[in-house]
């Protein structure tokens, strides 16, 4: 059996305390937030305080709170010489103070309270400074369902950056879709089978061998009525950046005649 | 029984050719590409040609041809008053020549040669010139398990602009996350599983309230390490620009202090 004590009642602290529950193997020993409110109504399942004096021990302290106040909040902790990790995709393992055993439990996926997440599918990226501690996290990966990954500092962060690029900047041109959508009074669900097979398409083939569109086809004149036809200078400015990207990417000519063989 | 010549062989003439012989209530007459190499493969299951003069009789002529052709190709044909469809997104219905009965057949889906597809889950948005043509465009949708969608050409070509942002503009950010990836050794699969996520999320909500990560959380810290690690200008424009436009989108402060609450 692992104990774990979870610290923060945001989205990633939130959807682990559901993993964790619906485990055999993992007990949550307690699980603070620095507002009270938000775990109350988890009072009659476990152990809940908004005190890091009442904290209890436990083999493992899982900081899922900010980036920003990782740092203060691990000095914050009133014991020493315990394992304690954060769950930042970006965050220096090496931020966390020192006067405890510090390690990270990164779960590579994109958690909101509300969207409920097949647990077992998210890959784990573990990292810790005593090797000793390396078991434990891949253990407590595992109890979940999970794939741990060993990786670095440097390997970390090149994924959460990687992540930002397909899941954030994904999500916001969703978000134009549907604001492109709502212009005509088009359901922007009629899009969603697209949506899923872009998504599903690069597990068969690179995202390179994937692409098609006008851009890649160098279709000028579709990508001239297109840019007469979006009305927010936002949307236009993405599609001249990501078209002329693709253009590039695929060696499709653009625009410099002189450069056009070579670019 | 419909009974379909198909003209062109790229991806969509492929993956219709393919669904119309899976149905029993549509035949492939003919199946006509100017390079008859591409189909010659076929000629054991269906009459093929690479002559515009020997196009025989049928219910329906579908132009599944590059945009740029399609106003001199139906021009080209050697007959006057059948029906001929396109299935572009972005071209205007009077392209095509007025010396047929005209319309659309638009598939709104991501479609390459190798890449499979359940075609029963593409919307098929049909337009037409002559009302009395809806019913076949309807009709042949429906026999291939499809949902046809009456829409005006505006809507037709918003969609489309929509479909080039949610599908060509993301495939292009997951290349960038492979390519992101490439340089540290990092395997591209590990971020299947996020990728995935995100696609079905806004399925549950609306991208607006499915955002997460640094700029929608204004971390600044997080985004400032990030544009250090970046080692391409390409990545590092698409992150700023994209990165601006979360922050806009969800009203975080921007850098100009003395608009930052109203702004
Ligand atoms: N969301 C994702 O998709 C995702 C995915 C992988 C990893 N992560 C990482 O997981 C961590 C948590 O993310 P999240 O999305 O769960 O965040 P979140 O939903 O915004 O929740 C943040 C949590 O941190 C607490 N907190 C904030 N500032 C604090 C402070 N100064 N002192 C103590 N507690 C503080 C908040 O407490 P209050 O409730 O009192 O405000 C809240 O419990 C971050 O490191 C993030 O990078 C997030
Ligand atoms: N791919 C998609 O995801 C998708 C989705 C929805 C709609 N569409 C639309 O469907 C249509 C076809 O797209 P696609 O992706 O299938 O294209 P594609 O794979 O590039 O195939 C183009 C086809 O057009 C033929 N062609 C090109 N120029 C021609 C000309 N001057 N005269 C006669 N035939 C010519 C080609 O013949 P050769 O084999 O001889 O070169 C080929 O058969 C386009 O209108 C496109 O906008 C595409």
């Amino acid at each position: 059996m692992i104990s774990v004590i979870l610290l923060g009642a945001g989205n990633v602290a939130t959807h682990l305390y559901k993993a964790f529950s619906d485990s055999e193997t993992v007990s949550v020993t307690q699980w603070y937030n620095r507002t009270r409110s938000s775990i109350s109504s988890y009072a009659n399942e476990v152990d809940i305080t908004d005190s890091l004096e009442e904290l209890k021990e436990a083999d493992l302290y899982i900081m899922a709170v900010s980036d920003d106040c990782i740092a203060e909040f691990s000095s914050a902790l009133p014991f020493t010489n315990r394992l304690v990790v954060h769950t930042s995709g970006s965050v220096a393992m090496h931020d966390i103070d020192k006067k405890n055993q510090i390690g990270v439990f990164y779960p590579l996926q994109t958690f909101t309270k509300d969207a409920d997440i097949v647990f077992s599918e998210v890959p784990i990226c573990v990292e810790v400074y005593e090797k000793e501690n390396l078991k434990i996290l891949r253990d407590l990966a595992r109890a979940v369902g999970c794939k741990p990954h060993k990786i670095t500092t440097e390997q970390r962060q090149t994924l959460h950056l990687a992540a930002v690029f397909v899941n954030n900047f994904t999500n916001q041109l969703y978000r134009f879709g549907h604001e492109i959508c709502e212009t005509k009074n088009i359901e922007f669900e009629i899009l969603h089978p697209l949506i899923e097979e872009t998504a599903k398409k690069i597990q068969q083939m690179s995202p390179f061998k994937a692409q098609t569109g006008p851009a890649k086809r160098n279709d000028k004149r579709t990508i001239k009525r297109q840019l007469k036809l979006i009305e927010k200078e936002e949307h236009e400015a993405i599609y001249k950046m990501l078209t002329a990207s693709i253009k590039k990417t695929h060696n499709v000519s653009n625009y410099r005649p002189k450069k056009s063989k070579t670019n």
